[in-house]
């Protein structure tokens, strides 16, 4: 080991005909259950395989997203297994990039204000749908309307100018904390591009939970002020978990899919992609960019 | 839409201080729900988002890659909804690049030979468990070697320059069917780094059980004399799958996680790292890779 969210490893390096045995480092990745609390029950509703670090934050972000809890005084606490009881209060700590909510172990409980767990059939149904990289049981954005979403408000705007300094500004952080090359990150900044939290994870979906996750445990959500930065490209998913924190502009290094183009026109999210450079695109909502 | 895979959309292009409305293509992305059927009962095991195209190979991957079915005997039959039965024979046309399943519906019925549904609860769990960009059920190696999983055997060896020619036999086929810059690949070769068969999707998991659902429609699975190449990274999922598949030495483009590691040392599963330009990293039995 050698440091959180890192691990080193012994591989043999092959450079233009010749070969060495060398060390390196890659990404950590171990799964992490998600557990409900609620009325004297337990149970797991999820596993996913996450780097360690902001646990508490990815729990809270995951459950958030998938609209199991919608305020912070829907949570009593958040214990990381093996640990006491953890952290509404981390969320305070959002601005230090990387910090909070590392646990030796591998469990979260997330205990609810509610009197009982949610209907977990139902849920089971959902988070097998809508589980990591786009495993999804809406049926559409039909469902999303229906779930009392709407689009967001019309308010923010973001100079290009401003837009296309964030991608060196998410570097310089990343590159302060990893090695390994294999990290997805999900940023949030300012409209004036100050750049607010960073979370990385193996997966693009848990560093994006981490990073909303965090915000909505400090009660700052829904997020009208904000622009969020993905490292990857943007997927369904991606802007799902934006739109249900009230992000009304959402960028990506690569490309977006149609889904995620036809979620955030739906919904009015601002959708940038192939933002390098001095150039990007705007798939949906445009008019929040100023020249 | 523009053809399978893609789909285009309106777009606002900011390039160097200034905007122009235009058109660009972006990656399709849809929900398919697959389903199982057995002795008249019928029901949705997963929905994945995935881009249209090879859904009866998808369908098929992922449920071999669970465990759910081992054989080609184990389906009868496997119907993409809105069309006639469809194919077991669909594997056949595994060399032909891009072809195979694409149906109007998002819906894949497989049909099984056994008499009743698989144990759902435990199957709910497992799915659940590991769908997607990877949430996992299992403990870990543990429960792999448990499930009755063994080391690969030794047997291949793949010379280094086959190796360092992948990518660039990748990009070739690729560029011939998409310009959307938003889909993952995965490709399979012989051992002489001669291209097989490659799929592509939003999600990487989903091209990867393309591919390997389409080897084992047409019988050819255990894979045991081919390299697979992913253009991403690997994580434990990529290389868990490719493990059920008895592939012995799988490429990624970029980094891999710590436990994609860990999984291909247990199993001897050969495992590279950024292959780019004239090298490569081995980070798990480097004995397959000859100078």
């Amino acid at each position: 080991m050698s440091g959180e969210g890192q691990v080193r490893v012994a591989i043999r390096r092959h450079a233009a005909g010749t070969a060495r045995d060398d060390r390196d480092l890659v990404a950590a990745e171990e799964p992490l259950e998600i557990r409900l609390r609620a009325g004297g029950e337990e149970r797991a509703v999820a596993i996913t395989m996450r780097t360690p670090g902001a646990d508490v934050e990815l729990a809270a972000g995951f459950l958030f997203a998938e609209g199991v809890i919608r305020d912070p005084a829907d949570v009593v606490a958040i214990h990381a297994a093996g640990e006491g009881p953890g952290g509404l209060g981390g969320g305070e700590g959002e601005g230090d990039a990387q910090g909070g909510g590392a646990g030796g172990e591998n469990r979260v409980v997330v205990e609810l204000a509610a009197e009982r767990l949610p209907d977990l059939a139902r849920l089971e149904r959902h988070f097998v749908a809508t589980s990591a990289c786009g495993l999804c049981g809406r049926a559409g954005l039909d469902a999303l309307l229906g779930a009392g979403h709407r689009p967001l408000p019309r308010g923010l705007t973001v100079p290009a100018r401003t837009l296309v300094a964030l991608p060196a500004a998410l570097r310089r952080e990343q590159d302060l904390f990893r090695s390994t090359g294999g990290l997805h990150a999900a940023a949030r900044f300012t409209a004036e591009g100050e750049l607010l939290a960073l979370r990385e994870d193996v997966g693009r979906h848990n560093a994006l939970d981490k990073l909303l996750g965090g915000a909505f445990l400090a009660g700052r959500t829904p997020l009208a002020e904000s622009i969020v930065l993905v490292s990857g490209r943007s997927s369904y998913e991606i802007v799902q978990k934006c739109l249900a924190a009230g992000v009304p502009v959402v960028a990506a290094v690569s490309a977006p899919s149609s889904l995620a183009v036809e979620l955030a026109e739906a919904f009015r999210v601002t959708l940038v992609g192939f933002l390098r450079g001095e150039g990007f695109n705007v798939y949906a909502a445009p008019e929040r960019i100023a020249l």
